[in-house]
This record gives C-alpha cells, sequence and structure tokens, in this order.
C-alpha cells in the first residue's frame, strides 16, 4: 500500500505558531521533503527543525530562482519522483511548507504532480498576511469589508486599481518592488495608512510605518494597507 | 501591576489546528473571554473546551445579532468593562477566537476597546479561507496571482466587480445570501470553478461543486473560485 503526502503548513516563521497538528505530523515523519534556494538553507527546514527527528530521511529540493519557469518545472519533477518513490514503498512523507501549502507556496507544484496518484492531506496553516497583521497591530476586515492580497511584481496600474477595490489590501512579496509600490501609494494618499513589516514572527522582525521603511526590502517582506476608516466600535 | 490581554486565534474548527502557542496560552489561563450569540453557545469556546481549566473564570459575552449596531456595541462594551476590571486587578485575560483575532472577529471591538490601556498581543490563527482551500483540495494563489476575500452580504453588482479581479476569490459568510451569489457566479460562467464549503475541517463538514451545493447555506459557509487556468506545473 502507497504512503500518505502531507503538505504541511508552518506558519510565517515562529515555530510556536505551527499547529498541533503540523508539530505532531512532523515529529512523527519517516520522510521529510523541503524546498531549498538553489542549494542554499531552507526556510521551512529551520522552522521546523526541532522536531524532524534525528533519523529521519531528508529530501531537499533545490529549486533555481530563474524568470524562466522550465529550470523550476525540472526542480519539481525531480522533487516529486524522489517523494514518489517513497510513497510508492509505503512510506508516508511529510512537505514542509513555510506559511499555508496553497498560498503562494511551492507545495502545489508538488501536488499537481502526485496528488491523483497519492492519498494526500493538506494541513493549512497561518499565513503571513495575518502574522504581519497580527505584529502590525493592525486589524484586517470586519462585516462587509473586502480583503485583497497582491504580489508586489504586479505592473503599476494594477496594483492601484485593485488597492482602490477593497478596505484592507496586503502588498506580499516587496522585495525589490518597494519603490514602486511605495509611489503607488503615495499617489492614493494612503502612506500614513500603511505599514511596513519584514520577516514577521521572527527575532529580526521589523515593524515601521511605511514612511520610515527602508530603502532595501528582503523578499519576505509585506506592505499592509488599512483604508477602511472604521473604528471598529 | 495590570495583566495581559491576549487576542488568541484558534483557527477553523478542529483543536488539531489551533496554534502550539494558542494551546498553551489557553491552557495556562486563569481568565478567558469569549463571544456567544445571544446567550446561546460559543463556537470559539467549544474548539478550546478540552484546554480549559477547570477552576478558570471565564467571561462569556452575548452578542446579539441585529442589523443596528448599537445592541452589539453595547454588548461589547460591557464586555470590555468585566476584561478590563481583570486586568486592572493584574490577571491576565485569554480571549477566545474563531479563525484568526484580525480577519472579520469579534475581537477587533475590544482590541478598540482595551489595546490603548493594556499590553496586548495578537496570536494569529489559521484562517477560515486556507482551511476551506485545503478541505476542497483547491489551491488559492502562486506567482503572481490576486486573492480577493469578499463577504457574501454584498451587493451583486460589488461582487460582480471583484470577482472579475483576482485569479482567485473566497466568498464569506455565504448563508442566505447563496442565491445571489450563485446567480452572479453563473452569469460570469464560472460555476464549474467553484466550491461550496460549510464548516471545514469540522465533522459536520461539507465540501461539494457549487452546482450541487445545498438550497440553504449555514452562516459558516464559504464559496470559493479558482479562476486561474495555471495548471501548477
Amino acid at each position: 500500500m502507497s504512503g500518505t503526502l502531507y503538505g504541511v503548513g508552518l506558519g510565517p516563521g515562529d515555530p510556536d505558531l505551527m499547529t498541533l497538528r503540523a508539530a505532531r505530523l512532523i515529529g512523527a515523519a519517516k520522510v521529510v521533503a523541503f524546498p531549498t534556494l538553489e542549494g542554499g538553507a531552507s526556510f521551512a527546514r529551520s522552522i521546523a527543525a526541532h522536531l524532524i527527528a534525528k533519523d529521519a530521511d531528508e529530501i531537499a529540493m533545490d529549486i533555481p530562482m530563474t524568470v524562466e519557469r522550465a529550470p523550476a518545472q525540472k526542480a519539481y519533477d525531480a522533487g516529486a519522483a524522489k517523494i514518489a518513490a517513497r510513497l510508492d514503498a509505503g512510506d508516508d512523507v511529510v512537505v514542509l511548507c513555510e506559511g499555508d501549502p496553497f498560498f503562494y507556496g511551492s507545495f502545489m507544484y508538488l501536488f499537481a504532480r502526485l496528488a491523483d496518484r497519492f492519498q494526500t492531506e493538506i494541513v493549512p496553516g497561518v499565513t503571513s498576511v495575518t502574522a504581519c497583521a497580527a505584529r502590525a497591530r493592525s486589524p484586517l476586515v470586519a462585516r462587509n469589508e473586502r480583503l485583497t492580497v497582491l504580489p508586489g511584481p504586479l505592473p503599476e496600474d494594477e496594483l492601484r486599481a485593485r488597492i482602490e477595490g477593497a478596505e484592507s489590501v496586503a502588498i506580499m512579496k516587496v522585495g525589490r518592488h518597494l519603490p514602486k509600490i511605495r509611489g503607488v501609494i503615495e499617489a492614493l494618499g494612503l502612506v500614513d495608512k500603511a505599514t511596513y513589516i519584514e520577516r514577521a514572527s521572527l527575532p529580526e522582525e521589523v515593524v515601521l510605518p511605511l514612511a520610515d521603511a527602508p530603502e532595501k526590502a528582503p523578499y519576505f517582506s509585506m506592505i499592509l494597507l488599512a483604508k477602511g476608516n472604521d473604528p471598529w466600535l
């Protein structure tokens, strides 16, 4: 009988923000798999490292960060093949996923390759959006308010149009797109409603009004816009 | 010295989807507070019931579900006053929040009343959006895709406009708005991309293609629209 594939969300980074189910699955895992950036460290693995059994087998998937998609696709093909071999042999495989597996997560690429052949369970996790809101002390949405999540690489016009259509906006993957995003928010007169957050929930976390944000932002940074003028009272 | 106010997200309903931090805070709490619907059961309390110490003090806040806001505001005033009395006396108070405290959560009303006077920590939780996606086996967003979260009570035109502006849409609080929402999705030709989910992660969970959804939906139901035609490969 084949093993089960688990896509396990780890939350935003603080190991304490992992779910009970995630912690239990990781602790019991005989095989864990995780993405690494071109052979470097794995953020996902670092969140769960203290829970992984010493004798667990580890499948590291080196994912190249290139603009063309073919190299990453090949890397996911190779990772999926290694995972499939273990599932075929009857072992469960726990894939470690930063945040939530289905929210901008690399697990989706494994899911597309393996979920029709193997029993699969997705364990949802705390996303960086609510983790950032918690750390920024910035409520997201209440009652009939709309929340829109936008990736920072989107073109300026698209960002502007979508920011206008929601009371609350989370802009992900800010990184090198910070100057463009800041420009859009300034043009909309919303700078005083915007908070910049880096590495939420980690010891090196940064939370600042957008006006005081650094010139350079890492990939794992976010801007939260709380436009709703609802006093939550 | 005053106590600390904790707004603790409990996740979508399965107690196993609570974070480690939430479970630890609840287990150690001397005072817990939670909303109830007009004196009835508390969904939040039911998720965490097994963790609450037998001798913990419980502050139940009966929140009336009326269209006018004044009765609910009065109920939050009263709940905040009871919580403030315990905080003033030096006790920590753990407020139990379904899902995430800042994502359509009643905790925001307590936060608005108390956070400027007392030390406050928000513990984010798994939202119903990613929990529903996990159970529906429906990836939400990858790469530069946009996600929009819309409350079902919004007017038809507004729903249509916002659905058109995102690859992935979560429509919350479907309840009695199901016929209207279904109409909008039919008019946009997107029925085959839509999944209906009730009480995700609970034993009584329902996951169905929208075409097979029941005529009547409970308040805790959601429709997920996965419009992106990306094969995740």
